[in-house]
């Protein structure tokens, strides 16, 4: 193998699929970076058997020459320092090749980094996935619909399949669910799918996997195209595939846990609410159970506080937009309110609560795709 | 006590003696900021008994009202979120109160936090200095002085003497040593001297509270005031103190290390030399030893090169501005050298080797106030 390849494209490339690398794999080729070459141009691998991601560099694109490949071929080399060893060579160039026993040569400007590679022979393939089951949507709206539900996944491997982010389709409308079973946060949004009647159910994608997508996921209305099957998805990027493992399990039915009506409820600045919170949780951290207790004090009025006996107390009054219903004492995890408020792009929320031991609901006011539901919590 | 403050002052006051308070002390009072209040202003204290800051909050300044004093006196609270619970008060105002008791309640906007206070007459009081040995200089110089020498101390606690930066003067001339005694760094400069005779030495500041001290230090050529005695020393900037203990025992003397001849000297542009030493250490680093080979080439070329049995080796050349003297084969921790040209300003440096098992010198070439002094590494 030997090709001369611009650094900036090869840097973009290696640091995407680096993602996917983990150095505490027990495979030990997947601690290397599969670097493949040929007259169309450049590919790069990085896998961590749950997580793979490819990335390819055209050998021209946009009229513009990436990579000249002198010769064919392919080579695994180690990932650790390789990201550094690219980003920090001085040409604009880096030539790449390839000699006896997998030694692999970089030169760029006056610098000649001599590395040993591994049999690319070794590297697994990627999956090849059946595209019978496949819709897309922009890539922003997918990188909203990510940050709005994976911090409530769980992150206890008790019950694995919760720490998943749960994908349905129906009626061309996504669902994404997370729950850890104290907390649940849903976000929908219309998708394009391959055919009219496509359904999806019980797709549940590491949150993991999620989280290092969402930044490779660029801010762009370009649609993305996503392919899913029993046991892997694929999302399509240009010039990226990025696949990841589906977790086992049965996905809860959380349809039915979210009440439909209210007991006492109230609209209100997400902004004042979530700043208040932080102010509470300084003492309720302190305490180290995050518990904040909500009152309503009259017609317009509430009023949040929180106690650590070490620290002290603080009490704090939040005139509402909206107040209606009955009086209420709750206690809840401030923690989880403040995670979700700070995804909730909309000014102003509506709080649903249904009485002090059962679970409430918080809504933007201004559209329906979100919502965001939480246990009280016990305090007397 | 009863006062009401401006937030952002005592946001300012808390955030720079909160600098000096450790979570860690075993003196129980020393978790917590003294605050106390008298008609021209508030004073803040904190301290780890190492450092102590004492910051002041006039009453009135530049014909602009910070504080209101309704009642004299003082109170100690604990530091832990202290910061954190003035800075997020919605208020442009706090109000602080002390009952019976110590406990303290704080109120901005619609807020009220009430907080358990700690008996005032507990804290220590901070040392009264004789003012016999004051000098001065610029903030931003001694800012710099800091920032070029205490990189280099000893992060062992073998020999604590060695873990402080030793201050000496002599004809109105200040020198800063840092040395680990592998390598040493010196910064010299012109003060301002309380009196045309004085002269200092052995007065060693512990690197942790330079430091602290560099934070709170401004880039301004506003001068600090500094007063040494026998076992602390006082920076007094405006509106603060700030007290550091001296290290005890005798600094090692260091001047007659500092080799006055050459065998081979070179001079090289600095960021050159600091990139290519930035590449070779990622393959030293892996091989967890740092060392460095560095040979000259020809009459203008030297090489730089650094190997790791596991991933491979890096060979760069770099054309020198002026190279004379014998043909050279040396080795080196490449970090330390790192770390020194990362604080020379100076496009060029002049480096002076005195063989390849002796001590060589790296000083700017367009001043001489500063040097930096390097064992080389045996590797065979």
């Amino acid at each position: 193998m030997h090709f001369v390849i611009n650094r900036e494209q090869f840097v973009h490339g290696v640091q995407h699929v680096n993602k996917a690398v983990s150095s505490r794999t027990t495979i030990p080729i997947l601690t290397g970076i599969k670097i493949s070459a040929s007259q169309t141009g450049v590919t790069l691998t990085g896998s961590d058997s749950d997580i793979s991601i490819e990335a390819f560099i055209p050998s021209e694109e946009d009229e513009k020459r990436n990579v000249e490949v002198k010769n064919e071929g392919s080579i695994v080399l180690q990932a650790k320092f390789f990201a550094d060893i690219v980003k920090k060579l001085p040409g604009n160039e880096i030539e790449v090749s390839v000699q006896d026993q997998f030694a692999t040569t970089l030169r760029s400007g006056s610098v000649v980094f001599n590395l040993n590679g591994l049999d690319p022979e070794e590297y697994p393939r990627l999956p090849q996935l059946e595209e019978d089951q496949t819709f897309s949507l922009p890539q922003s709206l997918l990188k909203d619909m990510i940050r709005q539900t994976v911090f409530a996944v769980s992150s206890q491997e008790t019950r694995p399949v919760l720490t998943g982010v749960n994908l349905e389709i129906e009626d061309q409308t996504l669902s994404c669910t997370a729950t850890d079973s104290h907390r649940l946060a849903l976000r929908t949004a219309p998708v394009e799918t391959n055919m009219e009647e496509l359904e999806i159910s019980n797709v549940v994608i590491p949150g993991k996997s999620l989280n290092e997508l969402s930044k490779i996921v660029e801010d762009s209305e370009d649609y993305i195209d996503i392919v899913v099957t029993e046991s892997q998805v694929l999302f399509k990027l240009k010039n990226l595939l990025f696949f990841s493992r589906l977790l086992d399990g049965k996905y809860p039915v959380t349809k039915n846990m979210i009440p439909s009506q209210s007991k006492t409820r109230m609209e209100i600045h997400t902004k004042e609410l979530l700043n208040s919170l932080e102010r509470a949780l300084l003492l309720s951290r302190e305490a180290k159970n995050n518990v904040i207790n909500l009152k309503t004090l009259d017609q317009t009025t509430i009023e949040v506080s929180s106690v650590s006996a070490e620290v002290g107390k603080v009490t704090e009054k939040i005139t509402t937009e909206k107040l209606e219903g009955e009086e209420l004492r709750i206690s809840f995890n401030g923690k989880n309110i403040m995670d979700a408020l700070k995804v909730i792009d909309s000014e102003v929320i509506d709080i649903m609560f249904t009485g002090a031991m059962s679970p409430f609901v918080i809504r933007p006011t201004d559209h329906n795709q979100m919502l965001h539901l939480f246990s009280p919590v016990r305090t007397y």
